[in-house]
């Protein structure tokens, strides 16, 4: 089928809400730990964070506007910290319940059971359950015009995770760690290995490496 | 194991960096087509196309430094429009293959063959093998100073999909079409769905949907 941009707008909001929110493909399924100036915990799961760049070492995701009430993007200005903790499949529950709209004064660790775990270097919270955490500092909050969202981009201070080594090539097969994606609003994926292709060079096919 | 940032910084280049690029979770696998002022079309593998808003509906990725050629930006900024096109399964080898460095004067849907297809409503090149095709204007390409990186945010005006119709609730299941993941530099991942979890509310656990 084809859609125009006549067509898209004129679907239900809901319905159109969802479909567009399926089309850039699968997403990553993070949850954002921060921590008040005032040492209240908050843990949102966010699917919109991207790698930015090797170096410095950082990555990115989409706030949504802060018109309303934003724990995350107030606390992590206000301490200039935040976490990113993958979300595995026997975390997929208390992960989403997280995006409920909790009051100020709630933490959503107790709220959806999981456990806050700190670092000596910075503030922010980790979850304890997840088995790839990272800490970062915040570089810049840049809203986007365009929407009223505003992209949070931090630098990695501090990586924790179940392996006890970095492979020698750097890749770490998110599959063992059983960490999931998510498409669209609220569907979450399981992953399985498909293939490891070879550096792309123009005079020859890609080879597999795995 | 804890990695603190200078460990991380004392990691050998390019392990460094493919450790790094796994870090962000599991990434869109997208092919961006664009044309020259000149007719020339290009075609590019990347993972870091991400969902910004749905109104208007808006998506963003992002392209490195332009201190060398980087046709897909330099066609995208010369033109005003790209597109989007979904990498399933069985076009992985192809789409991969895009990222080598071919000369200006090649068309990556050639030297790769995948078939470009064009629409009425803008000049940039469609793939003909992907099942879920966007077709999006420039609306802005702003540099991240940071690292010298460029975010392009297109908004969407067309959407072709092997689907007939857009479902009541708008959730499209990517894994139906085959699409595929990315993890890291070079990894890709089929997917199967695991669970769709209701609209969150703070005083009920969420239940599931499929």
């Amino acid at each position: 089928m084809k859609l125009s941009r006549a067509d898209l707008d004129h679907l239900p909001e809901r319905q159109r809400a969802a479909f567009i929110n399926c089309l850039s493909g699968y997403k990553s399924a993070n949850l954002i730990g921060t921590v008040s100036a005032t040492g209240q915990t908050n843990l949102a799961i966010v699917s919109s964070v991207v790698h930015l760049g090797a170096n410095p070492p950082l990555l990115a995701f989409i706030s949504r506007p802060p018109s309303v009430d934003r724990h995350t993007l107030e606390y992590l200005t206000d301490t200039g910290y935040f976490t990113i903790n993958h979300v595995h499949a026997d975390m997929v529950e208390a992960a989403h319940q997280t995006s409920a709209r909790y009051e100020r004064d709630v933490s959503e660790f107790a709220a959806v059971g999981l456990s806050a775990e700190f670092s000596a270097l910075h503030p922010a919270p980790y979850v304890a359950e997840s088995r790839l955490r990272i800490g970062l500092k915040v570089r810049e909050t840049r809203p986007i015009e365009l929407n009223g969202t505003v992209m949070v981009i931090g630098e990695i201070i501090e990586i924790l995770m179940a392996d006890d080594t970095v492979p020698d090539d750097g890749f770490i097969d998110l599959s063992r760690m059983d960490t999931v994606t998510i498409g669209g609003l609220d569907g979450y994926y399981r992953v399985e290995p498909l293939v490891r292709l070879s550096y792309a060079k123009p005079d020859r096919p890609p080879r597999k490496l795995s």
